[in-house]
């Protein structure tokens, strides 16, 4: 009858970010017995909710406090993550990850070297370049800052070829590192504009031993460029998940990965192409934590301390919304059996992720009743 | 684009006691966009990595923190209740509900007075009495303390005369308040030993505007006093679940009650017999986190907080497990698909409950294969 220690397998995780995605995360490592800590600069963190957060200047102290290290936030510097590969039980996913995801001509280049298919595109340098890109992948095309865009942010569509230099005055100073768009100097992607049929998304996890599970293929509605709804599974796709699994579980392997990875991609002429990679848990995933048998984020977890990957199949079809810019009513919404409601502690703002709702009610009623209540308050 | 509070309904519930209960609803308030605090004397409790801890000598500074009180430890004294009750926007449960709890006379007396069928007893204040009570009710019986004994503990069955004198040697000084096993004099109670052939309980929730709903007849399976096993729904239980149903629903009704609470009941001969109630969440409901399509924990705090209540339907046939004393290695546990851990982050003690799993597959293969790893682990 001695009181021993708490279990000696219990390990502290540390999580570069403190957002929504390190708040759940969090929520699936306490649940297996671990602890967290954050890294995160912003005040009142969602996070900071399950655990202890440093700022970047207690970075020393944040390593001390851990065992083994993860992110959430994809515009975590590269050379952060490389410095806690070295550090304890290392972090996971691996740096190059983080390093490609932040780049789109990495990404991009990575797509190629894989036979993923991806939208055709050119590196933009110049405005001679930007011109001769509109000639060789034609109009209408988007234009981006390869680094640091986010939430349709550092893009611009070329409809016409009076686009041209309104969207080089407004993106163009990134390739000199200038203008706020990127803190280094990057060049510009021209990208062909895909008029897909709908947008779509795979996520998979994989673990230390190289185990892979994947979740079925989501559909993605946008709004202003941000996710506005998810819908699992995506309905008529069962080949598109063939082909989405083969690309996703090459890239893993690729990169020797560990933990989850998200393959945003269009459907155009029902065919695949790839968008982009985001090295983590994701927005589009989480309707697993009441839909799938195992959520991405314990997934994540397991992955990350080394444990056996759990079930990623659907246990009941999913519609996940997000909550943006203002709270809904949760009478009004709580009113209808089979909604799942997770706040943030965020502060309202207009166009601000601050919670979402998964649906797992079969009606198409309450469905739309609901996303009636969320469009009406989102802003 | 200003920023604003995070949500002007957002509360901060005041919970009397930190274990896993506490945790549990935390876990569930956090996620509706309320915060948790907790009222407890123990050093690190399982409830204190969601929500600051008050100990006892700092109630006002609890109370000060607080917009609504509710419960997760039965023996939270009376007084503590109803002097809340008074406070801020009250206590839920009632505070009489946690009364009748916490006294088997008054327990069984409103069981008799709402036509709830129970088990026969007598009240005992001295050792004639009990010889009086063994001659009436007949032998076996149990002799149990009135007050204060919890998973078996403050019992005694009596099988033949010769083991009369024991009983009352070893529980009599509680009706003199002696002996450490009652805080004050209470009588003991006689009960005539049920021969069941399974034991089961029900969990509602009722609302502040009166709404009521229950989850599924649940089989509960204990070893050494302590619930080891619960099977949800109990197999072939349609009309014990509306007999269930009547009855929790009487109890409800007539004590005005808001929150979650929870009846346990034998069936003998195919008949239920009232046990006991508890007035909050239960350990017999823990398989709702993930098998019923709304928690017990979601639906108190719903309840609680005066939002409406949740859906009670099972979402897939599950079975809990208690972890208890020792934690078994998660990599076997976790490598069958289906399982759900729930770690406490208690230290190890034999006899203590330190984690549940709630096993969602519907293989029999599977279930096995883990409850015996539970079993060889359990101490």
């Amino acid at each position: 009858m001695t009181t021993t220690a708490i279990n000696t397998n219990s390990k502290t995780i540390g999580i570069l970010g403190g957002g929504q995605l390190g708040m759940m995360l969090a929520q699936a490592a306490l649940k297996l017995g671990h602890r967290c800590v954050f890294l995160e600069d912003a005040d009142n963190p969602p996070a900071g909710l399950y655990g202890q957060v440093f700022k970047s200047h207690q970075l020393e102290a944040f390593i001390a406090a851990c065992d083994v290290f993860t992110l959430e936030f994809e515009n975590t510097p590269v050379e952060t993550a490389e410095l806690l590969s070295q550090q304890k039980q290392g972090i996971y996913p691996p740096p190059n990850a983080l390093a490609i995801a932040q780049d789109r001509l990495i990404e991009k280049a990575l797509f190629d070297e894989l036979n993923i298919g991806t939208v055709p595109y050119r590196v933009v340098n110049s405005l001679a370049e930007l011109q001769d890109s509109c000639n060789k992948l034609g109009l209408p095309l988007v234009l981006k800052t390869s680094r640091g865009g986010y939430d349709g942010k550092g893009q611009f569509v070329i409809k016409t070829t009076d686009d041209i230099a309104a969207a080089w005055g407004q993106l163009g100073s990134a390739t000199t590192g200038e203008g706020g768009l990127t803190s280094t100097p990057a060049p510009l992607i021209a990208e062909r504009f895909i008029d897909f049929e709908r947008e779509v998304s795979i996520i998979a996890v994989r673990s230390k031993n190289g185990d892979v599970r994947f979740y079925p293929l989501v559909e993605n509605h946008h709004q202003q460029g941000i996710l506005s709804k998810s819908i699992a599974p995506a309905a008529d796709a069962e080949i598109l998940n063939k082909q989405a699994q083969k690309s996703i579980e090459r890239i893993l392997t690729h990169l020797n990965y560990v933990g989850v990875l998200t393959l945003e991609l269009f459907v155009s002429k029902s065919e695949l192409i790839a968008n982009e990679i985001a090295p983590r848990v994701h927005n589009s995933g989480h309707w697993s934590i009441e839909g799938a048998a195992c959520s991405q984020f314990e997934n994540h977890i397991r992955a990350v301390v080394g444990l056996p990957l759990g079930d990623t199949s659907i246990i009941k079809p999913s519609v996940m919304l997000n909550i943006i810019g203002k709270y809904p009513n949760l009478d009004d919404i709580l009113a209808t059996d089979g909604v799942n409601f997770h706040h943030y502690h965020k502060s309202e703002r207009a166009g601000r992720k601050i919670g979402h709702l998964t649906i797992i009610s079969e009606s198409i009623t309450d469905h739309q009743h609901i996303e009636s209540i969320v469009q009406q308050s989102n802003c």
